[in-house]
């Protein structure tokens, strides 16, 4: 009780608690805070930030207000207004923030006072944009074409608004990291370091033991060291050391440095910032430690933060024993590098990531098909749109592709896509989808009606929606191909092919009539094949159009009708489809079997499948033109989902992948097998059980099966959470290895049960082995290939050998305890009625010599990406052929672009600027004959118009290619000479002609004439 | 899914959603929030506040810093940091602050630089103190004096740093309301409204239904209509309509007015903002409501309550139906004053308060009966020690009393001497108060020395600390009395008297010789009377001053040496206590009994009182002066604590007295009973159980008994809480009628199961009739009054006629679910033991004829509040007279002030200004004699000071009295002709002598050369 010395005051005398440092603009410091770094000692880079989710446990909107804070406590408007007054108070303080979709939200609605307030900030380095994306993206279950459109986007307004070029790849959250994020998102982006919280636990457990947290990565087979990233792994999360948390109502204990107060701790708390720097130190090299002074949705009053850290700066500094300073990860990664010392060199990538030993989160690879194939369906439609937008030229008013291409920069994030959002929160993402593919098919619809149409002279005005589009039309849902086709009429089907080269298919729509007239646009009747619609599909329009709509969509169509398309590149073909005079052109397919020995073949080109009419099941492949011969069985199997166990709690859940330690169930040994062949498809049909469908189409002129499963509703009523794979198992010793690829691009060779970059301790033999398949999987003996692609992000392994899996659809009744709170267990409801969730979709499966499948994956894949963009109208034939262009292509009519080159952005950015990137679709060695130099010239691409000027540019736009600088760095064990990658020259501003190396991709920025 | 409609954007356009308005100094406005009051509507008066308790859940430290946030989110720096932010932002917007205790913390921490920010916003009406004080003032278990010496601290602060005042009172926590708030701490300081939450759920009700929560107040029988207030008592509480809470994190639905974000709501909001408002309005009259925007710590981020407050504003006036604006309590107060309509009147006070029927707010009158009393010591020894500060000047270097006054300022807060808050938090208020009283002390005792000292020409400077004084000589704890005296020396005592008048009284000090020699300063031996320690408090002083030293403090004395000292009015005389040779002059008291007819009858004056040897009990008092002779039993008993029953959960706690529904238990029948009798005083011993001892002391020449208990610890181990009553039971017809002080001054009329303002339902028949007593209580029949006076707040009742019950200690299991989280089980520790809280203090009982016992309770009541002031020091007696003053008044020697007038107030401010407050004592019609005009000689009080300038000031000084300003009101049933107080005229300059009519307390500044 006798405290006196420490409690002495006089009344209203100005207490004399703190100094003041005037510095710059007025603004007054208590605390010194501008410390830089101090050579010789350890220096703790104080990094804030905070990570907010685009969208998680509530939506990004409400993340953004402030609303429904009873799920969770964050509002990004709170943390933005009250950074930028924290950052004021102090020039020294530093903050960086990631999250564009959130802060153009917020910055629109910024006086033009506070916008120059910020600018200042950002020019002082105050404010640094890390990532700069729109979101935050998730790595395991994207396209890298939407990785790139989602980053432009936020690049592009960082460039506009601040002029500035985001350094530092910042993807602290997402769960695990792949290879193209490393050196496509990494380093062709222009940063010069990636930071991430999440690595396996054995690896980090190694790392921490050698000091390799931090390392040179090389996800590229095909660049290598051109391509190598400064990659930081943190080695516990992205908060702060223990008891350093500072937000608002936290309970860490705050420095209390004002002698006349009570619980005065400062040299307690000096003590406890040196001991936690001084165990992070221990598990990194060099005199440089980074602290991620932030959290989940933290600085919602960041005064909270800076207040403490500049104490701490200020106490521990006056301590002098380590040095605190106010960083960022790119000064970090500058002091890094300036050490000058070699670090070691990490490949490939960081996938899968568990947290504990029965905590794979390979769950989160498939968790949301539908979902995930909603998101795939409309980044390639994205892709269509904008070339359609740029060919007619962007309007000034009206709709635009901004609103599809924000929701798709939004649905990359790494609770979105992946499917680890709750329900309400995925239910927005899919709102915002609707709502931008709604908006972009006006743009399509429009800009269709403008280019067919014989030019007048004059710019094409909007002649308002002519076609009509057909998103549903895979459960065979399409009114305007539905309807009876007037008398005199035809049914205008306007096909759009966003690749450059010519490509033919068979194209499908439902109808209801069987005697219809397909001609081309050279008015030549047709090849048509119509198939009774399967009760299975039936059944799926019937309740899920009723979901869509909201009522009924009437009786469905009676037939799929079939024709052969042939579409020049970035261009379009015409159809005419008519009612025949009595009996139509057309071939209804032939129910029918023909056993032999037992078995049955089907096929119409050169691949053969041979199914047991026994068994029902699929025996074998045969390509007649290549002689690969295959044995080959495919199956539906189900693992029931942990829901903990005694050993440990942990369940399978949205993230989590965890079986219950059961072999998968087989779903029937016996399957009922029902054939239709015909001129242009053969077709399989199989009922699996009462909610497994499938239908195997082999095309006329196609060297692949089309898998069309129908899986759900998933029953539960056993209490017994199912995750649903497909199994093709062969004939194939694979020695462990399979391959699958890197967010649609590269392929990384795997093998099961094994790590290259530590002793791996198998404790989850399935889902440690499962891999994120966005493009496709496949193995391979020393004979063959057989070969998988996905249509949308899919997880997947080889369990055994000559096996492949891929799980297509999970349900199960827990949630896996990482946040989201809910089991994985979508229902759809329609009425009165609600169920489980049924998907379908496709997969497609080849088979091929050994070292040709490359082949067929690259240009299949992309066409699978990129498919056929049908619209919908209806006129009479002739009135429409005087009128219109029915076959055009946009390039110079002799040109395509090879095979191993997509134009995967045309893009108008304003009206003096097109964005154009190319992507060689093939990697190093990977093909004999395209995995070569390629050649775009872009004259003949852009046919009609006059290129003014180009210039190539960073991947997303922001810096001129080549003024981008990039650290070098040693790393151990280098002796310099890295094999030295093809890349295509410079461009040749008279010649114009693009060069494109293996897995190489160019990006420009165009001005027409 | 079609919501094309509202989701219209373009890539990077500036997306216009709001107008922003640009205002003075550059500050953009979004909103338009500049709306100020509009005739013809209803206007919704928005008052942002944020709810500070000084101390509950954590210490104010805590608090303010923000630390020990798992108890509580709570950090007031932020609150205030960011207010003021966010009322740069926009200059409309408005912020009420109470708490000076947390405002001056965190103006000395700001720079020069904000402070001048602040200093504009006052200015400028954006930031209006309310209240002002340095807390928010409990109103029961407060002292008048207390109250104005916190209240002064804060206003006077604000005066110097603001030059401003406060116009509302602000008490909207504490729990009920007393008449001296209303009139003393509202109108006499000024204030033309006060504003409170809590009143009973009865009158609340009442009110509601006749549009009577708003009232004139007119809380003084004295003084009427001249010291009236408008009340305003809000209709719920004092946090915002449901759904209008805006706090970081809260769930409130937030305005979402950006139409390119999902979950636009404006007209929904609207419709809710205006629907409270239409219920607050039936219920209010006038067509102002106010609504409280804030809540216990809230506005942690400030901008989360201004950003929905802006939106509200400017949507509601958009939408036109009613009108809303940015406030304060006395904007909204001049709008109901202007709009000139009559209001109800409100008498007496808002005692008790009862939030449910069973939930009476009566428990707190007693909580924490030590620490209330270690507040109500300090408080008169704060009044002592700022006498002697100024008498000797304030030192400019060296301890003050601002600390004490600061710790008694905090301590007054509605958590803290209510004893409310929790037990970490009472330790904290402990310990500011023992700091500061360590710190007073040695004004105190530099002080004396220097007083005491015959003058040498030259201002007296410190001689370093010479006087002893012992802060724990009721438990018999005092070094330099119980030391053996150095041989030649004496134990010198200089007793300082802080009243106006001569005071004889008898001191009791605690030594270990009985054979002293007592002399008085003019060297004649006294009378002593010498009485030995008893067991009770030996045990006592072994474990509590082990507590407080960390230690034993060794043997305990073995007497008590008692002697009369007569010392002059503001002045001081010596005493000198050396040994005797052989036997000294004292007399032990004598261990007697002359039972007479089964009676012991003592009492050394006047005053009798007998006692029955059969049962040990108290059987009559009789004074044989005045021959008033009641029959009165005395008795101990004790209240079961409710737990809470199938009825109601509701338990008995720290705030809530609810008896478990049993009659109190009575202690014992039968008390083994002890006298001792002596020349200066008789004492009667009586040992009620093992755990409540009664020591009552009849002095020489008083006419009242003393009554000291000890009680505790009180046993729990029957699993009963035990809330501890003192009963008094007269055989007096009484009618219900009882008399309780308001804050210690206003003595008011009680009822038994009876209010004023409307028909009581009883349903607490004890609870609900407890009142608090800071002063004291009385009851009287025709004949007689049976008076009893309390040495510190303390509730009380008279439950039946002829009887007043005191409850003096509690102890219980249960929470009372009002917050505090702890059940009131106080316990002490020392060494390894502990155990629950033992209490000691006094009361007081006088009988007196009816119409007289006004004397006797103000007079002795003050000199309760005021003891003598005891300094101990070792000196040769003639060493001592010789260089000393030995008896001295500091005023003019022939001069007293009338027995009527207290100095309540006497400090020096600074070196320039002294602050003299002056209090008549006594009610209208009180007393014949004494409840008249009384008179004050200033130049005669300050004798030897030549008085250069005397101002009189409002109660806190920070207004000239002349200039004060009032509203003035319409009242119902007003006839305009209220009875005209007595007060003192206006002070003659000249011969400076100020008058004071019953119940005024004049505040003057004077400027002394």
């Amino acid at each position: 009780m006798r405290m006196h010395e420490i409690f002495s005051a006089s009344a209203f005398a100005v207490l004399v608690c703190c100094f003041f440092v005037k510095t710059v603009e007025g603004v007054d410091v208590k605390y010194g805070t501008g410390a830089g770094i101090v050579p010789g000692k350890l220096n703790v880079h104080l990094v804030p930030h905070s990570h907010d989710d685009v969208g998680w446990l509530k939506t990004i909107d409400q993340y953004y207000v402030g609303s429904n804070n009873s799920i969770q406590g964050a509002c990004v408007q709170n943390v933005l207004d009250s950074v930028v007054e924290a950052l004021r108070r102090d020039p020294n303080r530093k903050f960086v923030f990631a999250e564009m979709a959130f802060f153009q939200r917020w910055w629109t609605e910024q006086s033009l006072d506070i916008q120059e307030q910020v600018k200042k900030l950002v020019d002082a380095g105050q404010l640094e944009f890390v990532n700069g994306g729109w979101c935050m993206h998730d790595e395991a279950t994207t396209h890298y074409i939407d990785m790139i459109d989602q980053t432009t986007l936020g690049h592009r307004a960082l460039k506009e608004q601040f002029n500035t070029v985001p350094r530092a790849g910042w993807q602290i959250d997402p769960f695990g990291h792949s290879a193209v994020q490393g050196y496509l998102l990494g380093a062709e982006v222009g940063f010069d370091s990636m930071h991430f919280a999440r690595i396996d636990y054995q690896d980090r457990a190694q790392r921490k033991n050698d000091k390799s947290l931090e390392v040179i990565w090389r996800g590229s087979n095909t660049f290598g060291s051109s391509s190598q990233i400064f990659a930081n792994a943190f080695p516990i999360h992205y908060s702060p050391p223990t008891g350093f948390h500072f937000e608002v109502n936290d309970d860490s204990v705050l420095v209390q440095d004002n002698h006349l107060l009570f619980d005065y701790n400062v040299e307690q708390r000096v003590n406890d910032f040196i001991n936690a720097a001084m165990i992070q130190t221990n598990v990194t090299r060099t005199n440089h430690i980074m602290w991620t002074m932030g959290d989940d949705f933290q600085y919602q009053y960041a005064e909270t933060w800076f207040r403490q850290m500049d104490k701490f700066i200020h106490y521990v500094n006056k301590d002098s024993r380590v040095n605190a300073l106010y960083s960022t990860p790119s000064l970090y990664t500058d002091a890094k590098n300036a050490a000058n010392e070699p670090w070691p060199i990490k490949t490939d990538d960081y996938f899968p990531y568990a947290d504990s030993e029965n905590a794979y989160w390979t769950g989160y690879f498939t968790s949301r098909p539908a979902f995930k194939r909603f998101v795939r369906k409309l980044s390639g439609y994205y892709l269509a749109a904008r070339q359609l937008e740029f060919l007619v030229g962007k309007r000034s008013s009206g709709p635009n592709t901004f609103s599809l291409g924000e929701a798709l920069g939004i649905a990359q994030h790494h609770d979105a896509v992946s499917g680890t959002a709750k329900q309400h929160t995925t239910d927005d993402y899919s709102k915002r989808l609707a709502i931008g593919v709604t908006e972009a098919e006006a743009v399509v619809s429009s800009a269709l009606s403008c280019l067919t149409k014989k030019k007048s002279g004059v710019k094409c005005e909007d002649s308002g929606k002519t076609f009509s589009q057909c998103q549903l039309v895979n459960i065979s849902y399409c009114p305007p191909t539905e309807k009876d086709i007037p008398q005199g009429k035809s049914l205008v089907v306007v096909a759009y092919n966003p690749l450059g080269w010519n490509r033919a298919e068979i194209v499908r729509i439902p109808v209801n009539d069987a005697n219809l007239v397909v001609q081309d646009s050279s008015g030549n009747n047709i090849d048509a094949q119509y198939i009774a619609l399967d009760n299975v599909t039936r059944n799926v329009r019937e309740f899920y159009t009723k979901a869509y709509l909201g009522r009924s969509s009437g009786t469905a169509p009676k037939y799929w009708l079939h024709f052969q398309v042939s579409i020049p590149p970035l261009g379009w073909n015409t159809y005419f489809i008519s009612k025949g005079a009595g009996k139509g052109q057309g071939t209804a397919g032939i129910l029918s079997a023909k056993p032999q020995n037992g078995k049955i073949e089907v096929g119409k080109g050169n691949l053969k499948m041979s199914f047991s009419t026994s068994s029902g099941q699929l025996q074998r492949m045969y390509n007649s033109r290549t002689g690969v011969d295959v044995p080959v069985q495919q199956s539906y199997l189900w693992y029931g989902s942990s829901t903990g166990d005694d050993y440990d709690p942990q369940a399978s859940g949205a993230y989590i992948f965890r079986p219950n330690g059961s072999p998968p169930t087989v779903v029937s040994r016996s399957v009922p097998l029902r054939v239709t062949r015909g001129p242009l498809v053969d077709e399989v049909y199989q009922q699996f059980n009462e909610w497994i469908y499938q239908v195997t189409r082999l095309y006329k002129d196609k060297e692949h099966a089309e898998i069309e499963f129908t899986i759900g509703p998933i029953p539960m009523d056993d209490g017994v959470g199912k995750e649903i794979i497909t199994q093709l198992t062969a004939n194939m010793v694979t020695n462990k290895v399979f391959h699958t690829d890197s967010n649609g691009r590269d392929f990384l060779t795997r093998v099961r049960d094994f790590r290259e970059d530590w002793n791996l301790t198998v404790t989850q033999p399935v889902a440690g082995n499962y891999y994120p398949i966005n493009l496709g999987i496949y193995t391979a003996d020393k004979k063959s290939e057989l070969s998988v692609l996905v249509d949308r992000a899919t997880g997947g392994s080889s369990i055994k050998d000559g096996e492949i899996e891929l799980m297509l659809h999970r349900r199960m009744i827990s949630d896996d305890s990482r946040g989201v709170g809910e089991p994985l267990d979508e229902r759809v409801c329609a009425g009165n009625k609600c169920e489980g969730l049924t998907i379908r979709g496709n997969y497609y499966v080849s088979i091929n010599r050994n070292g040709e499948g490359a082949r067929w994956r690259r240009t299949t894949g992309q066409e699978i990406y990129s498919p056929l963009l049908l619209a919908f109208t209806h006129e009479k034939t002739e009135t429409w052929k005087s009128s219109h262009l029915t076959k055009e292509t946009t390039m110079d009519p002799g040109y395509t672009l090879p095979l191993n080159v997509a134009v995967i952005t045309l893009q108008e950015l304003d009206v003096r600027t097109t964005l154009l990137r190319l992507a060689h679709l093939y990697q190093e060695g990977e093909d004999s004959t395209y995995s070569k130099l390629a050649k775009v010239e872009l004259k003949k691409m852009f046919n009609g118009r006059k290129i003014k000027g180009v210039e190539e540019m960073s991947l997303t736009t922001n810096q001129v290619k080549s003024e981008m600088k990039k650290l070098s760095w040693k790393v151990e064990g280098g002796n310099g000479e890295e094999p030295s990658p093809v890349r295509g020259g410079p461009l040749n501003n008279s010649t114009l002609t693009v060069e494109l190396g293996p897995m190489e991709i160019r990006t420009f920025l165009l001005k027409f004439q």
